[in-house]
């Protein structure tokens, strides 16, 4: 894809997240993108990432897409307000709750693919579903209420 | 504490897991504890497990709600049939949903306590509760469904 992912608009004090911080050399830097209306990010997850052998734990699913999704709020924020990723202010968003439903268990050793959903767009929330697909199969589902993270925390 | 944690009863295989497994050396090595009615865990984030500085990531609170339930859902069980585990059958669960609310952000560098409670036992699920407290505050809650480990997943 040639579109900058979300997280690469962050600016460089809100790159450190484990998640999907660009300059966390440790972490999963997960990158999300526009597809449609729908937001997707891919990854493939590491043998450590293991729950037992052969599938995939449950707390990376969870992880993926809480920052999967806090992303898409930021950038279905920007949209919904007509302005680009990279204008001020800076919209920097977290969770507010994350509930993940697990269908099936997720197989190792496959790229995993997090497809998201704006269903809900206010000044106070943004409301997404999400799911996450491996060999074609939805393994998990998520739903991620995200509010504009709180001045406490540094918001610019 | 004296007592064994309850993930250091995981046969082998079952002892991978990224969150919980004793022989996953790159994983969370999650240890939980009855403490009366209650189980709880401990865990000092590292430095890389941030959301932005000064703050854990979400995804590693999920985690540790996650493998700390699954493993107290075990526990239950085993209590609930009176029998000790290290006893036959196994029984090993699987996160079937698992919610978590955050209710404020969890300061890095500290230790955390998860406690969670049993609010149901049954054959098909046992219900449980948590909480992720730092600095003697709950920063997040957690609620978590866990069900018997699918025969397909390699129960014995």
């Amino acid at each position: 894809m040639t579109q900058k992912a979300f997280q690469d608009y962050y600016t460089e004090d809100f790159s450190h997240c484990y998640g999907c911080g660009r300059l966390n050399e440790h972490g999963l830097q997960i990158k999300s993108f526009w597809d449609g209306d729908e937001s997707v990010a891919k990854f493939l997850p590491s043998e450590n990432h293991i729950a037992i052998p052969g599938y995939v734990y449950g707390g990376l699913i969870a992880s993926l897409i809480d920052c999967h999704c806090v992303g898409t709020a930021s950038a279905a924020t920007y949209k919904a307000e007509g302005r680009s990723m990279d204008t001020e202010p800076a919209l920097r968003f977290v969770t507010a709750s994350l509930k993940v439903d697990y269908l099936a268990p997720t197989p190792l050793g496959v790229e995993l693919e997090i497809r998201a959903k704006v269903s809900e767009v206010t000044k106070k929330k943004v409301i997404i579903e999400a799911k996450v697909i491996a060999d074609n199969k939805t393994c998990a589902k998520g739903y991620v209420v995200s509010v504009p993270m709180p001045k406490s925390m540094g918001t610019k």
